[in-house]
């Protein structure tokens, strides 16, 4: 075949978008280790290590935590298909695309949706879920994003999780963008289902979904009157897999496991507390660099993922030439805005070893002279001393 | 942590068992290759090419050709969850586990299941086929597996394509262990759809689905009256991904997608007939040596695969016991025996990279220094000039 002649070609990037975010070489070196069988002793040791891991950034003791095989829409899939059955109600929170997307999950899964929506830009509204509450006492559970990667948006969980709880719900929380990045206090929240991605702020490649599900909705699925609607999905049969039994269900991505094994090394190596305190300190110094070069940030500060930006573009400015010139010139990979948004803002992540000084003061530079060449006032200089001041501070 | 000042263990196992098969490392240092963005125009060319290569191994020209971001379980739930609407009937043949398992499947999405099977061992009879359809002109669509991974039958699809397509329904083909390593020539049974698993005769990494659709089934998925019930597997909107519109569905596992690609690649090198030619002979040249060794085949000649082998354990063999040894001894990994047949028979994976002579020389010689422990008659010499013997012939 012709296209055999042709070398692969895979350049290095530099992926400051939504995610995938950049993977250390430690981390895909790991994935080129020698692939094992799926039911094998030594992988079986390694899936082991891997759950002890991820209880570790979860923040629980969870029994039932994995990995499942797919990316972070297959773990709200997850989420969805083992805690709803036909005719359940339930109520989701949206304030973006992912929010939406999880409502449609639910509706496929033959859920009754109660929809608590707020605006692109803005967190859910507690005072509006308490509303919910009130007027579906019968539902089920609450599903909600705790980091909006469509939007930046930054969920606050407490109040919520307790009032959920108070009304006898489970409380199913989409933490694809946080985990690893900031803190998702499973067990302090008591949050009942939580699922993430391998390629945000755990930094390692996609095609893989952390799970952790709290004992009463691990109950409550074993308790299900009907079968999981996925078969692929289904809990029921995972959790014999990951657990003492290792009853064979479906052949694990075993070499992706080797990445997520890597990944959360390198987090733990580094400190949880740590990681969220640097993730933290490199978003407010990107937002002090896109502020100081007179752009606006789409979310107010308190609502800030330290993980994603959204950061508007000037009236007149075309956000797709921007985000090609960042690529042709940089290769910079920034994100498009979606749904409502699209066309009005770009997405810049710093997550995992991605957020550092070295990506911040190169992305302010390379994006402030590209906006002088759009007609845009800007000073270069002045946003990299913003931006540098915030680093400097203890 | 203290788990992570412990070195990762993964050693060198030699794979023969059911899959996953054994990975070039020219394959495993593809997956290493940096990660790139799910929308990067690289990744997106690498996707295409990825598919054309797909479509050389599928033996097809369907514009719906694409890989499922999940194994081959994924790949199977990805035909029934598209195909099935709640409340259709369908017809779905089995003849061992993973033909069950897709009527399980089939189940979930709500489907009326005709069950057409056979004893494990044995290949599904046509003229069962036949009645049922006859019995069953409303069913929509006649599902069954080619290669039977949990018996090694191979079952024949020439006839009951024809007989399926006759009745004016849909033929839904497993290729999970046939793909790469024997023919599955889809279009020209006009199969509609064919999925299969990485990790098999493609012999790359566990993790990826490749899937394809023909025409007249694409058009039935459209035309659907209600939502595909898993968002993730919703071939409505990934067909949007994998085309040209590159619509952002789900993040696709990237680097399993080199891997994939490096995999065809290898291929597409040997040549289709070549790879089919050296299955067919490495796997008769085992044969040989086992029956050699004393040992019966479950499967009769006609019906054998190429790609995996299932020998019955002698009375009195504690077949855990062999496998263990083959695994302490050789580093050798083979399958156990699935349902029924557990604790009966082990299963010899000869696929991909896997099926050389190396392999069938060094098996036979310790499974026969193995079995000559437990007592049981054998002459190795004899069985290894049985199997050359196959090798050398032209």
């Amino acid at each position: 075949m012709d296209m055999v002649k042709k070398a692969r070609k895979v350049p290095e990037k530099i992926l400051l978008g939504p995610g995938p975010t950049p993977v250390e070489s430690r981390i895909l070196r790991a994935m080129a280790e020698p692939t094992l069988g799926h039911l094998d002793r030594d992988f079986i040791s390694l899936m082991d290590e891997t759950r002890d891991l991820l209880r570790f950034v979860f923040q629980t003791k969870n029994d039932l935590t994995v990995a499942m095989s797919g990316t972070g829409s297959a773990g709200m899939e997850t989420a969805c298909v083992n805690m709803i059955e036909r005719g359940d109600k339930v109520i989701v929170c949206a304030h973006g695309v992912f929010g939406t997307r999880m409502q449609d999950v639910a509706e496929r899964c033959g859920a009754e949706v109660v929809q608590v929506n707020a605006p692109m830009g803005k967190p859910v509204d507690p005072e509006d879920v308490r509303k919910a509450l009130k007027v579906h006492p019968d539902a089920k559970l609450l599903g909600i994003v705790h980091a909006e990667t469509s939007t930046g948006v930054l969920q606050p969980l407490e109040e919520i999780a307790s009032m959920v709880h108070g009304a006898g719900m489970f409380m199913v929380v989409d933490a694809v963008t946080s985990l690893g990045g900031m803190d998702v206090p499973v067990d302090r929240l008591g949050l009942d289902m939580v699922y993430s991605g391998s390629q945000k702020c755990l930094a390692c490649p996609p095609g893989l979904a952390p799970v952790t599900v709290g004992p009463k909705a691990v109950e409550h699925i074993k308790g299900r009157k009907t079968k999981v609607q996925s078969w692929y999905l289904d809990l029921t049969m995972i959790m014999r897999y990951w657990g003492q039994e290792r009853f064979y269900h479906h052949t694990a991505p075993v070499n992706m496991v080797y990445g997520l094994n890597e990944g959360l090394r390198v987090i733990a190596e580094e400190g949880l507390q740590e990681r969220f305190v640097r993730h933290r300190k490199n978003a407010s110094a990107l937002w002090a660099g896109l502020e100081a070069l007179g752009l606006e940030l789409l979310v107010e500060p308190a609502y800030r993922l330290p993980s994603l930006t959204s950061v508007k573009m000037p009236e007149g400015v075309d956000e797709a030439a921007v985000r090609r010139r960042l690529m042709d010139e940089y290769s910079i990979e920034v994100g498009s805005g979606l749904g409502d948004l699209k066309g009005k803002i770009i997405r810049i992540g710093l997550m995992g070893s991605g957020s550092n000084r070295k990506n911040i003061v190169l992305f302010l530079s390379a994006l402030g002279e590209i906006l002088s060449g759009e007609g845009f006032r800007n000073d270069v200089g002045t946003a990299l001393s913003a931006a540098l001041k915030v680093l400097e501070k203890e």
